[in-house]
């Protein structure tokens, strides 16, 4: 072990790995002997893992704790275990064992043991070793409650917590089970919140009539409250998006085991634990249809970041508009003004940077790129099993964490607070040359040409560029040039 | 004009210029004039088109003929104008008008008229420029069919075939009506025919019992059927996703004109031309929620290319297991035989290249790259129009076409034809050492472990080693190692 | 064959294969019967092509004639095998046979015998098919010639026209010398013509001091000229990104034959044939140093496609300032007046929409996702060969294709004839606040942002408010608050 | 504050943000008050950081811990704020506040002080908030090392620690710095090691003659040696393409200021501080040449990007052809035989999981999304300044370091201690039926063909085949029959 040590203060030099032990300060520690079938090897005392995740450390060096397995998937493994351990039960596992499996799952599940799940994305594609980590770090908390010491395999890794179970079937089923909670608890109200704003401000804004913009040039009217109508419906429509792809999610790997098959399994052995977990998580999860496809490909992620993507691309364009509408303050567009949120410049009051903006187009961005490691990493299963499992639920439940985050900072620190600068859009309306239209039936289309190349040649008024062409008098002008008759069809 | 036609020839050095002129030969025919806001200008006189159409294609010289815009928008087009004709008779078009237009219209969408429309992708980002191409082609063919002469605007590109309409709101109407319809008529139908194959292999191979792999390693057995069972669950599901997306593809945002208002249009059109489209193609079209979105965002575009990059995922993982499974003749996995449809090479007969399965993963790579090129489209639109439209549809309809053709070839090339090399796959199977899990009852795990370690070791079967062993004896052996009972749940 | 006229006829309904049968023809012509090992086939005998040709047109209905082989492979294919007589005549080829075929390579290499090259890129990996396809030509074109009917093999495809080769080391060959001729004879040319534009575009407004913008809100100025340097430091860069990846892709793989060893080839035939292929063109390729790599992967073009990448994302972010610097008339920044190519609007003189950069971006998309295309086919290579081959060369020819002709097209069309709108540039620079940065070191800082406050809240300009506030004189501000001083460091 | 630390506590529902909050534990500390320009707020006493960093952390609550900037970004903050000190101090600066900061500044650059640094990823897009961190903290510890309090400014963050900067030049040139540091230090030093071992296997494996395959099918033999070296020389490569790129990444920012003009900086400002980071950082920076390129785009990253990504695809195609090669131990390729890490399964002994080459195809499909990450912001800048600056900067760092780390696990823990099974290899080889392309020049191709076909369909050798056939007798075939003269030209 000493030799062990050694080398990790050595490789100090490296940023990570220095980071890294600094947070585990395991030179500090006691070390006590696991076994498993390759052997003993030393373990941190105070950790409870077991030999297999202590190997995986070891063998895995990449990334450093940055790169740890996500949170969501150590609680959705306490999930799992739990509902395992109860199901198990039914079929013969010894009750009190499975009652002291059932209470250290619940301590994984609450994340008061994350501590003890040291190990990175960047292991094997199974996930098997994460799958072990929670076997080992249940077993030992479980044998602690029941009074033994850690170590001892009084409740065993394998033949107690994992019992008819195989990392081939438990990897996708928490990563199903964490995409579920994630999507529901967090995406999902914070998308609902974000939609609920923008509806209010598409109601705030519905009599201001503003200039429309296509090509990003001056077009005919509409009003602020139609403009955030469309954001309002890109929203909604991203919510139904997400929603769509559940069926599949809600599906569960488990009890397919090694291959799919279910081997080592007993019949109904699926269906109990898919209703376990249902009744834990209050979400509607069922045993998969196709077992073998469970295990072998993992679509319904690439599915569900499919989603995300078409969100992002929404958050994008609405994040994109909003800076732009809200740029200036002397020299942009400037029809909004953006809440200020903290000091844009020191000696330019008015500087308002759209920072929300910036944050979520950033993690819109990054949820397009989440979503191309989703898809390679899907279309690169083999046989009975896809080996990306790992890299496709980080990246996932990356993307459903950055998307619900930036879409909730967003609403409360940009959305809710944007005010409209009406003297700045009445403005722009009112000098703009499309408002001409209106002119066709009164005065024809080439007088009316005329009046617009005139004042743009000119750099005019519609107005001043008609008086002076003498085609119509002031009055008629003020009649015939309304722009709130133009945001809509005719009667 | 004549300078026009020695730049062209000039310019013949590059590749796809010749090709390009050769294709339209334009400077054998004759010329008429055309004329648009911009003035005239000299137009072939075998062509329908008119001159906002020649000054496309004089400005966009992109890509050369292969690049034209899709013939599915070039119909698509023929079915909206035909259905606008309609409505605006109920407007007020002039009866004789209408109906010539609607003639004219009929043509282009049976890809009649396809050789006057030139235009490539790469033009305004609106469409524009192929929304007037199909304004001037079924004006000046309204116009013969009611025996004028071609430019003279009896029928008017704008007044009369485009009335009521823009093309900010005709061509996402388009490319909605186009992606439906290929959908339709292609992908799902070719899907689910590759569905049926597939499920009737996995009934075929329904008793083969093989052995499975894992991390492409050897694992414990399933049948071949059940490993086609997934194939076939993989499919279904890429339909359903497909199906999915298709409420929102069937909303037109025909009606919105130029900003989303509907400004220049009466109150009910929208309603109308959906329902004119819908029975025109019998596909269930409505108009759009909010027109807002429908001409600013084309997320339903990347919402469905996210099904489609799904697929891909999908198909791309059945087909490299194919080849991979039917690898050999020799040195290979060699459990499946793939058809032979071509010399795979002139000496070595048994040499089956898998030719399909890498046409169909290059589709595979293709759809997956197309997503990229819609999601960053479907991103960068700006204020009330998205201006990638051209690109977005050219790449969905590149897609769907691509993934419905190759399903279909695989499908007819390939599955089809697949049979189970079935002595091959009972001798991998017995030769493998994962049975030895079937002794652990009988003889304990620890001498179970023994006679695999010794069959490993000594490149020895599991009996031989079990007999030499004399842990038990052969009828023993043979009574408990059977790989079929290890293909399920036990009871 | 009535047979396959008849499915053909039948299969009409789907739009793609009626254009792919119209455009053949095929069922008016004769046929022929030519042969393979897999035995006779008929073939339309106005056509060069032969047996194994036609078996790919029937095995790999796949998209349709627009998913042809891109041109420049079929150029590259007739350099290539007029290089391989040349070589193989100093290895003993009968000269009469040799020289026939490099006559008729040449008319492939010229485009003359386009029409005879049916083949789509979803065929096999390996490409072997147009390979195959190019023997078949050639070696019936060069019968021709030495007065033999096509169809008898006196010069044989494989014999003669593919001696000392293979697919396996033709294809990537071809892509190397189909992608160095587009680099060098389309892309750089038209890319340096936009540096240079953009180039003396920098120097013309070099003295128009206008505002700064970041995170698109008002920042302290720069002049005009400063900023198109950047984007002509940007092309500069383009350029020199794929300038560095020439190297590797003057590496030619021929003369690895089927795996990269070489087999059925003389020792020397490598280096002779890459220095034949070097004079042919006039480039600089050599022989790879490693024949394994260059069959089994395609990293060079990954590479390539890596710098065509960079270069999208460097137009796109020019192309988008462009039109949002040109966005108005009145109602947008309104500080660059772009050049009017076609009618904008009918009734809104003065809109002129920014097409050329909408089709530059367009391309920029489509460059991106091609770019994930060749990643995903480039990391899926097996063993001794990559049989992404086809999807690779089509899509990295497309994005060189297209970033060329779009290059050209914006700065033929946009760039070349921008104009800086001097008035309103000034109009916003003497507007804006920041210059208020000016005045600290006379008034302090606390006096500067009082000023600036006051003016932001009052709407007025910064002399009217330090007037109002009395903390300076107008000649004193005059003196001051000098753009022309702010756009660079100070001595 | 009471009310903060309320909402926080009732916000721990969530599993990040108690995460988070437990890291931070300030809830348990004293406070003191920090100023901006915005006013006061309450700070933890315990840390360093300022106004501006607190205001940051509770804007932008977006992912939590694990989405903090990288620490390659706070340490190059560290260099860059030391250098700019002792560059200031030429241009006036107070020595001995000068020194105080290049002494705390060290002690960022060494790491010291990451705890100090709690800003997330999920910010503005320019950097701003965390270059006010770096400025905030090395001010602070700069006071106390000078006998001062923190929160005092007595070392002004912006005066003084961010003289003649600005974030928009500070934050691109410590990009650039952690770039080029991770390139040197991390990724190229470990790809060579790959590199070396690769090569050393290609050498101690050169002699042994096997199968090759292509389209995954059995085709002529090579040696191992040579398969070997085509994985070499893709490294090889790799190691070039990212070399290719560091021109442009030694080009810093610096200098430039707000808009690149440089405006409050003096001349020579920007030579100087690129000489001194060169000078510190042991690299050869240099001062970009152009500024406004350098704030506007990030092309150098988009580019390095690039070369990871092809490096990506090398890896993933050398990862699996190990795996495959690997594949077994009975029912796979079994040609090599890779270390034995850790329990692949506790009943299956020679059962080696792959999972080295699962680890890095992860990380490659990592590099792969990341890169697009890249490609969608740098083409998402707008105006004198790119937004989306540490999106671009952590995908890249995350790329470096995942590749870095990866390839040297993969070298130490497979790569290193592969095998050749040479007996399986031998049976391979001489069980395919393609080594009956050498009886060719003997018996004729139609007899050869007929030995072969015969072998084929009964499932015998070659030489049974041939024997049986009387073609030749048992030593002519042994002599005709040789391998190892397959495997190159010949003379």
């Amino acid at each position: 072990m000493a030799m062990l040590i050694a080398r990790r203060v050595l490789s100090c030099r490296s940023p990570t790995t220095s980071y890294f032990a600094a947070s585990f300060r395991w030179y500090s520690v006691d070390f006590r002997e696991e076994k498993d079938t390759f052997g003993p090897i030393q373990v941190p005392n105070d950790k409870l893992w077991g030999a297999q995740t202590q190997r995986s450390l070891q063998n895995f060096e990449i990334g450093g704790q940055r790169e740890r397995m996500p949170e969501q998937i150590i609680r959705a493994f306490g999930i799992l275990k739990k509902c395992a351990a109860k199901v198990n039960m039914e079929y013969g596992l010894d009750p009190s064992i499975g009652k002291a499996i059932m209470q250290a799952a619940q301590e994984v599940a609450e994340g008061k043991l994350n501590d003890h799940f040291p190990l990175v994305v960047w292991q094997t594609g199974s996930g098997t070793q994460s799958n072990m980590n929670a076997n080992e770090v249940i077993a030992n908390r479980a044998a602690e409650i029941l009074g033994h010491k850690r170590g001892l395999k009084i409740v065993h890794p394998n033949d107690h917590v994992n019992r008819s179970q195989s990392s081939n079937d438990t990897f996708p089923t928490v990563m199903h089970i964490a995409a579920a909670m994630e999507i529901n608890s967090g995406l999902i109200p914070k998308l609902k919140e974000l939609h609920t704003t923008l509806h209010s401000k598409s109601i705030e804004f519905k009599d201001i009539v503003k200039i429309g913009r296509t090509h990003t040039q001056d077009a005919t009217p509409l009003t602020l409250g139609q403009e955030f109508s469309g954001y309002t419906t890109q929203v909604k429509y991203g919510i139904d998006r997400v929603l769509c792809t559940l069926p599949r999610i809600y599906q569960l790997a488990q009890g397919g085991t090694a291959v799919g098959t279910g081997l080592n399994t007993k019949r109904g052995f699926d269906v109990k634990i898919a209703a376990a977990v249902a009744e834990e998580t209050n979400l509607p999860f069922v045993t998969a249809e196709n077992k073998f496809e469970a295990l072998a490909a993992h679509d319904a992620f690439v599915e569900t970041s499919g989603a995300l993507n078409t969100i992002a691309v929404s958050l994008m364009k609405i994040a994109n508009d909003i800076r732009f509408l809200g740029s200036g303050p002397r020299c942009g567009l400037g029809e909004l003004i953006l809440p200020e949120n903290e000091p844009g410049s020191s000696i330019m009051p008015g500087k308002v940077n759209p920072t929300q903006c910036e944050a979520l187009t950033m993690v819109c961005a990054q949820v397009m790129g989440n979503h191309v490691v989703i898809t390679v990493g899907g279309a690169n299963g083999h046989f009975e099993l896809n080996v990306f499992k790992p890299v496709i639920a980080s990246n996932l439940l990356h993307s459903l964490k950055l998307l619900g985050d930036a879409s909730a900072s967003f609403e409360k620190n940009c959305v809710r607070g944007i005010q409209a600068n009406r003297e700045r859009i009445a403005k722009l309306l009112h000098e703009s040359l499309m408002l001409v239209t209106s002119l066709n039936p009164k005065i024809g289309y080439d007088n009316a040409a005329l009046v617009a190349k005139t004042a743009h040649k000119q750099g005019s008024t519609l107005k001043e560029a008609a008086l002076k062409l003498g085609v119509l008098n002031s009055e008629e002008f003020d009649n015939l040039v309304v722009p709130e008759k133009m945001i809509g069809p005719s009667d």
